[in-house]
């Protein structure tokens, strides 16, 4: 696996990815998407809609707004506790992140620990500032919010939003009413959040302003053990690290769902929502072997959640967390009620009364980590061909089809099918170069197939179809291409029966 | 038609939009988007997108950051001048924006003028507060950018994006080198952008924060006037209304884009982007009456633009600008290499030296207000059927087909065939009422189609497809259904031809 500072450097070679106004010397922690991220990035979006709102029939979506009324984030606790503590040099002002700064050098777990906890470590180990080596103030927490003003005059402060998940709270009554649902059912967003981060890193990892894909899923908390769709999953296998586990200091182990429920390690709905994420990254071409769930320890779990668990990754710098699943009963309901002095409760029809659904999981994932890891599964050095080549799942790749005219001569002909083609699929018309240098080109860039027209296409009425991942080819006739390339795709065919074999590949 | 209030009321109603944060009083000029809303929102996207980007050949798209380096505002003029000037009430400090407030109450053009005449104004006429009628204080200039602060410290002040546009200016050199670009081309970018607004209004129309969809075309400013694509709109009508029509209070005239190339109206370029932005509308069920193009006025035009277009609807409050398309000329990327100290220069291979591209068009669109436009269009209630019918084109329809079984004895086949149809299309079950009642549902949130499982279907492997807008209804194969709903959608076939015609409509 590459590094990820080979990453940012590829994704902004090939126009994956760059750092923000970078001609005024960039912005830390902010990233612009270029022509082919753009494209891989609304990809992940519509097949994580797809398969979360769309194919389901107890999610529906909403998309608030960036900015809202601060009363939103006083009733989540932004405003008292989104806080991280930073130390800042005396001498040069360079500020870190002191858990992170404590667990980097002293090997400790350190989130979560109060500032003048943080000052009693800093002075019993000699921190000093990784810049000049001089001496560090107290520690200080810091709120993470960026701070806005609205109207003329900034005499309203408010927010930009840290999560998409308050929007969800605060609609509440109204989706419920309007597309009629019941229990258990789920609300999801997708958008862009701010947070102030003191050190952002690791390229599209941590970032400052980033986009996230969140759900969350209410049941009744007389039936929340209940989880109809937890069939399906009882013999799927997944990679578990409990709170125990990690203070026996043990790896991850492999174990069935059904194990895990007999084991009651979690709650029967949110081993299916971590099921259910997991499979939606292997099904898109992520190696399980590189995806385990851990349980956040009991130090680490916010004020919120009465359990969590995190989605991990084995990123070339360690596992660290791709999505995080919460249950966060119904304290966020329950603190808009408190806050807006508004009902927002449910009437159980059974029991005769009124009662606060709970948010059995919040599944919360962001979209660049999740880009992250699409680009290194799909990231491949291929020793035969001296390339480049971007295994990205045809359903992800930013362009599906390259079509190609064998020679100059023939370009009239392969425009006209390029034009015809790109009305259905994402496509690009490229006549420069060798074949094999075109090839190269869409190997590098994650084209799953490329269509060369030759000199037998008139007579044959059939074009060679290439595929990216083996180099083999097979021809296929004109009047099947769509419906092949179609099903290639979406990976409803083998290659091997698209057509023809013409070549067996290298 | 009905008023923009009216709207507002049935956009929340059926769960189209919300006023954001409503539960803590709301926040002017900010709206969440619905379960339907999120739906027609993203088609609009898509449409776009697709049309925009993904059909053509010579424009990529990017995505940038809300947040940028300051720099970025500074070179294009927003720090110093993207301004509205404000009047204040002495008495109860009520804010109003000056030109609006003097268009309104004297029926004088205001835009632009300077805060020492609008003072000259406010006391010949004297203008008073619309509250409380207290007199005002002397008119403030006040930066419609919203400010933030990156960074633990507030130290580094910059500003959330007014437009997407600077984005494309300052990633330009990285595009064009990734994306191997050659002139004529455009860049497109579709997100969030922030305007802190001093009085927003008329629902979506003015929100101070909503989305953008941009286009910066960039040509060789010694072919400027050579625009291949314009032959395929000869012959396209536009109504027109020139500053020079204006000046005399003409109104709009309808004329071919012939005519207008031979009358030297406009450079070639930018008839042709009005023109494909004008059929973009029309081709998804706008009603060309509706719409017409304007020419900026020598008042109005902004410092760095040449000649300004706006497409305009008629709203139930009047012609109002839909999309303003610009020639900008090079003034932006001259801007970015001046302040950046970066050569963001083409090289002219013809004439063997460095050169800036001019902006000829830059069709920027708000996609809330596209969404007002289409909901306003769509919006029909039907005496017949005494009920609300939303005609969305269906490419736009949030949600395309309704499945329904005639009685509960069919819900399992019924819910087989909608978890089929699921997974290629946008779809909903529906068991609950009459089959009337479930209709008069569909029709009011705009679904174009509906699937009634009957007693025969079993029997005769057909359903009926009921048709929204006509309510006529045919009867398909199951063995068809699929590519038969797969051109309806796309209108690429007529509801008459789609099966055998069992139900006339009323």
């Amino acid at each position: 696996m590459i590094s990820i500072q080979e990453m940012a450097v590829f994704c902004k070679r090939k126009g994956f990815v760059y750092p923000n106004s970078e001609i005024y010397g960039g912005l830390a922690g902010f990233y612009d998407y270029g022509p082919l991220g753009v494209e891989l990035k609304s990809n992940i979006k519509r097949e994580w809609w797809k398969r979360h709102v769309h194919e389901r029939d107890d999610i529906v979506g909403i998309d608030g707004c960036i900015i809202t009324n601060a009363k939103v984030w006083e009733a989540s606790g932004h405003v008292s506790s989104f806080q991280d503590i930073f130390l800042e040099c005396k001498k040069c002002h360079e500020r870190v992140r002191a858990d992170e700064y404590i667990e980097e050098k002293l090997k400790i777990k350190a989130e979560g620990i109060k500032p003048e906890d943080i000052d009693v470590i800093v002075k019993e180990n000699n921190l000093r500032c990784p810049k000049c080596k001089g001496e560090f103030g107290n520690a200080k927490p810091f709120n993470l919010m960026f701070k806005t003003f609205v109207g003329p005059g900034e005499d309203y402060t408010t927010y930009l939003r840290p999560e998409t998940a308050q929007l969800i709270f605060v609609d509440f009554k109204d989706v419920v009413e309007n597309a009629r649902l019941k229990l258990p059912f789920g609300i999801a967003q997708i958008g862009r959040v701010f947070r102030n981060e003191i050190s952002p890193r690791n390229f599209l990892f941590r970032c400052r302003e980033f986009e996230q894909m969140e759900i969350e899923y209410f049941v009744d908390p007389h039936e929340k053990d209940n989880c109809p769709y937890l069939k399906e999953f009882e013999n799927y296998k997944l990679k578990v690290l409990t709170d125990d586990m990690q203070k026996k200091n043990l790896e991850e182990k492999e174990m069935l769902v059904k194990e895990i429920i007999k084991k009651e390690l979690l709650n029967p709905w949110h081993i299916y929502w971590l099921a259910f994420e997991h499979k939606f990254f292997v099904d898109l071409g992520v190696n399980p072997e590189k995806l385990r769930i851990r349980q956040h320890t009991k130090e680490e779990l916010a004020h919120y959640s009465k359990d969590c668990w995190d989605l991990e990754y084995r990123f070339p710098f360690g596992w660290k967390e791709l999505q995080g699943i919460a249950d966060r009963e119904d304290f966020d309901l329950r603190q808009h009620i408190k806050y807006s002095k508004k009902d927002l409760s449910l009437y159980d029809e059974k029991r005769k009364k009124k009662f606060v659904p709970h948010v059995i999981a919040e599944p919360s994932l962001g979209v660049d980590r999740a880009f992250l890891v699409f680009m290194f599964e799909a990231y491949n050095y291929d020793k035969k061909r001296e390339n480049i080549v971007l295994k990205l799942h045809p359903k992800l790749a930013p362009i599906k089809l390259g079509i190609f005219p064998l020679v100059n001569k023939l370009e009239e002909e392969a425009c006209k099918l390029y034009k015809k083609l790109r009305t259905r699929f994402v496509c690009y018309f490229d006549k420069s170069g060798s074949i094999g240098r075109r090839y190269a080109r869409a190997d590098e860039s994650g084209v799953p197939y490329c269509i060369t027209i030759d000199f037998d296409t008139a007579k044959d009425k059939s074009v060679t179809i290439r595929d990216r991942d083996t180099t083999k080819q097979v021809r296929v006739k004109l009047e099947e291409l769509e419906n092949v390339l179609e099903k290639l795709i979406n990976k409803e065919m083998e290659f091997e029966k698209a057509g023809k074999i013409v070549y067996e590949g290298e």
